[in-house]
């Protein structure tokens, strides 16, 4: 079973210390849908703007957040394999994301996992800061493994 | 000019607090040369290895420390534009990383930043566990501006 939403809010902000850390919000968790958000407070580099290594986070944690909300967390985890991210322009305020599984992609992912040990995922997401501009775009691919 | 050796480690550790917070240490500081180390203690994952947003920070930050080290501080600055990692294998231990950049290419690079206003250069890295096991493999691409 997914997690409940509260429940899955609490492990996507808080079961990574690194990512507690940085203060990253998990505005919406749902089944196949997740908006996360990370503040430029606490996470500013040597120029003021978002450091990039809390856009990665901000890129990285909705993999985790779509297991959590949509694939049976007793059975499966999550591992990511590959990451590459391209710098847009400065991030100059709290930059938001949205990530989005479809049903019939959780189900392929889920049946190839129960049936192979293990079953490939990617994300590609845009990151947008409080204007709606794009900052940083990235792809990532993930794995789901059976316990 | 350069910055010396200590102020360069400050720098490197404490200027972006997003850094700090994961316990980063710069070991070696040199022109051309940087060695640095992330802790697994307090940056671990759901699996109890090193969280991912970890490993990219200790692939990003080379570009950063090599600019203090082998750049003039005071007339320019560094920007990432991209960066792409694959991970190899579960980091369970510290994880370290050794950069360089040599004497041509640094000068490469700040001719050119100062010619055109920027210049580019590429990092090629891998980030080993204390075996001495490729754990992630990265490739970041910096811009070197003028102020």
């Amino acid at each position: 079973m997914p997690l409940p939403a509260e429940m899955a809010r609490v492990f996507t902000e808080e079961k990574i210390d690194f990512v507690k850390r940085s203060g990253l919000k998990a505005e919406e968790l749902l089944p196949g849908f997740v908006r996360l958000r990370m503040p430029l407070a606490g996470n500013q580099n040597h120029i003021g703007t978002l450091y990039a290594g809390a856009l990665f986070t901000l890129a990285e944690i909705p993999g985790g957040a779509l297991f959590l909300t949509s694939f049976d967390v007793q059975r499966f985890y999550p591992l990511i394999k590959e990451m590459n991210l391209r710098f847009r322009r400065p991030a100059t305020s709290d930059i938001s994301v949205e990530a989005r599984l479809d049903t019939e992609e959780i189900e392929r992912i889920q049946n190839e996992a129960e049936r192979e040990g293990k079953a490939e995922y990617r994300l590609e997401l845009q990151l947008k800061d409080a204007d709606g501009q794009v900052v940083a775009e990235t792809s990532a691919l993930y794995q789901l493994r059976k316990h």
